[in-house]
């Protein structure tokens, strides 16, 4: 199997039935969504292929090998999507995180006199800050550990930065609220200590998005969701319908992209850049270049 | 403190504006909901006066004294309801039980498409059993570890039971389903097990509705809520507008009331009632009689 | 182009493609839903097959011709469903009107504190009141100008009905309501002086659910809608995801089907039934049997 | 009865229950929203005050007289927002229509990819494109006779303009969108030809907000609510909770307030102001300084 399901390239070759199917000819640069749905299952019939049963991922299975290769062929059902050549390709590679951090956004149905808060400055904490942005709310939080990450943030949109090492974030969030809570909460941590800190930092009846894969289980009193607050606590995975907005928002130049992808390395230095990620006290975003 | 949020009685004395506030008299019988709102805070003024911010409740504060007496003050603020004199006494003070389940119910939104799970037989689940039942699903099934409360649950209009003690009810779930699992699932059970067999017996993209207090923490994988189901865990607590419907329901006589309010007891064995409710073998709800 | 696109027959002939697709056998009594989606436009791929784009339906186009005949071929795309023989045929293909009302039902989101309003006792419209009652609101309202179809109405689940040729509808809803207005109107007369009534009897902030399709243009003042009343008004089409429920519905035995299906001609004699419908004295259903 | 319901002024003196109840001070300037909410109606203890049933509103009732006076007395129950002193108080009065536009832009539920149409480029229709711009759609259209007011509209937000005038709008925007139509409507001219237009120009299951109030009634083909595009047509009315993001979207600076309130007319020649807006050739809006 090939790794790789954040990837972008330039079609080198196709024939007529995917040169109609994706609008696109030889030459365009191109990315595809990561997953390549089946059309079948009743996931796709009903319009959500992004948890289409099979869930066959770039990079994940081997019927479709990743991007850690010279040339990637794209299946009929593959969501192949047009994109700049004026963008750098680590950038453009952007738009698969982007796009997850973007329908995570959309999930959490942002108000204008909402205060969010972001938990996490990665690569999809950095795409859930400029996507928050994006619906303007009241306060737009964003916390993390690492100050390098946090400027970063602001520069995506981050009103308010805490950095959770220093400061006692549930308590500045309920200062911030009159003692209420925050009314939206987006964990892009992984973290399980980002659960409690969510579901005490937010209101009642707030809205607790949850984009991450967690390593481990995580203990924590299930009754701040029912008794206490009656919370929405909502799952998010992909980027459903919202690649266009994350190609169209990386195009657009509005996001400090050289500072969201970090480092490039050849492909052939790929356990250099595992162990950056792995270590992460330089690094947001690396990405290999075959 | 008095204790006792779950009452009904007759009215003995009221002013005026008492009278035209909630439209009663004396010598109705009359129910509160359990919560007595400030009016004031965010939560009541946006109508959301279940999750009050003081939340007073009669029978959890002193300013509140429950219904373990011989008389109860209901402040300006209650919220008072008629209910016929035609229905027992115990059987009226389930409207308080009933009118929580029927908010977890209206929380999950069901279709008539819908696979529909109640987790538990006590008289929290079998209140959600009848108003799962009210909303008319394509199946709705009920778990639990007792044949007799399983047994009531049928009354109570599910469609199938399951054992859980002595069948794998998430394949039984998955069987039912083509493999997908069910749509909704309203856990009325407060017992830690039922949160991670509710993640493995839902669909993906599925509704977990959450009602229970739980005496201790959940671990759980939290990855099935995001990366695995994109899931909508949503909260349920008090009785938010359901007071009506389940008084209504209470006094339309469609429910096995004699078999759900299983005891009765003097004030003065209250500790025999107490006894009672923590083995949990022979009750399902027990009443004091004052 | 043959006409009928409710209908119900038994399968003589088929594949084994058409067996495994749908899960039927020879012999079986099947309807078919009348949209037969193409599976390729926005609309199919998002799982809105009712309002799919090149919307073909049985009995409306030259390719999928309708039930006035002897025979039907059901194309691959063709959404099939069992039904049992134990209904009467004419019963069987109320599942068509059945299924629309039911869709019309879904949109209204009924909760258990609504005050709920039928426009129509016709087909769709006793579809809708059956539909509503099945969600089980505070109060279930039907109008028609026509007694004998407002005592079909009671049987379908009405708590209330109003003959709107005799007492004015508007004041009744306004006495019902405390002077607000009722919470849903489910307009199913297609009938242009039923959208003002709607409006003028629906509360502020209440939801009309038009299923109906108008001969003529309404003239009516649209700042009820904004300025008046801030109303959802959800228009409806088709069935979607609602057969089963609606063959589940026949099937229990639970509407007065014989009164709803009130006349039955030989195909040979449609011109007969058509003109019992146009004429709307005696009818509400009429079916052909060829 | 003095008119006048968009205003801003500066606090000459309030007691000290006022001054805690809005957290102001005298000679802080601020803006009272247009409505009076009674508090105790069914609508403002549900959090909808802004439809409010006895719906007192300065300068259109007795009991609250308007802002085309020396001095405003605020009852308790009114709304008071501080507005910062560096804005023109034209610009700070431009809050009352800004906030009901930013109202309807939160019925309307723009998503990223979606397709946005904005009928009218007047005060209410810029503020829904500067609303709707802040919710950063796929593309925004606005549409308007005044070749000025669309200049202004670009200035607001706009990514594309459509003069009704010159252009087949319907037209373009089927081009735009594939054949499928616009995903969201947005009326905000009052002018019974924009209904039509709309319900012409959007997709299938799109969504139509209507802000507007009609002069007159609108006569409509309803059947493309229901039958052929199953719309939801939702009012919009006031400005619940919008005004804290209009006031911030003020400050901000980001709006061209200067190109959307043309004009300014001492009080004594209001009726200078009246006809210019009657006549609509030159100004968009037009302020009465007292």
């Amino acid at each position: 199997m090939i790794p790789g399901h954040e990837f972008v390239g330039e079609i080198v070759e196709l024939d007529e039935a995917a040169a109609k199917r994706w609008n696109v000819n030889v030459g365009d640069r191109v990315v595809a969504e990561q997953i390549v749905p089946c059309g079948e299952c009743r996931y796709c019939r009903r319009g959500d292929y992004h948890m289409c049963a099979p869930h066959t991922l770039f990079g994940f299975q081997r019927v479709t090998p990743g991007a850690m290769a010279s040339y990637m062929v794209f299946p009929a059902e593959a969501l192949v999507h047009k994109i700049s050549k004026s963008v750098k390709p680590w950038h453009a590679a952007y738009a698969e995180p982007l796009s997850c951090a973007l329908h995570a956004v959309e999930r959490a149905n942002i108000r204008f006199d909402d205060v969010v808060v972001v938990a996490g400055a990665g690569p999809i904490g950095l795409g859930m800050v400029a996507g928050a942005r994006a619906k303007n709310p009241r306060v737009l939080v964003v916390l993390d550990y690492d100050e390098r990450k946090l400027a970063v943030a602001k520069k995506c949109g981050a009103d308010i930065t805490i950095n959770v090492g220093k400061e006692d974030a549930v308590q500045k969030i309920l200062d911030l609220t009159g003692g209420y809570g925050a009314d939206i909460y987006l964990e892009g941590t992984g973290h399980p200590a980002a659960v409690p800190q969510g579901l005490k930092m937010l209101r009642k009846l707030g809205t607790f998005v949850l984009y991450s894969v967690f390593k481990e289980d995580v203990t924590v009193d299930w009754s701040i969701i029912s008794d206490d607050k009656e919370l929405d606590v909502l799952g998010a995975h992909l980027g459903q319908n919202c690649w266009p907005a994350a190609i169209k928002m990386i195009e657009s130049g509005i996001l400090p992209l050289d500072e969201i992808c970090t480092h490039q390395f050849p492909l052939s230095d790929f356990q250099k850049g595992l162990d950056m990620v792995d270590a992460g006290t330089e690094s947001i975003k690396v990405s290999l270049i075959p």
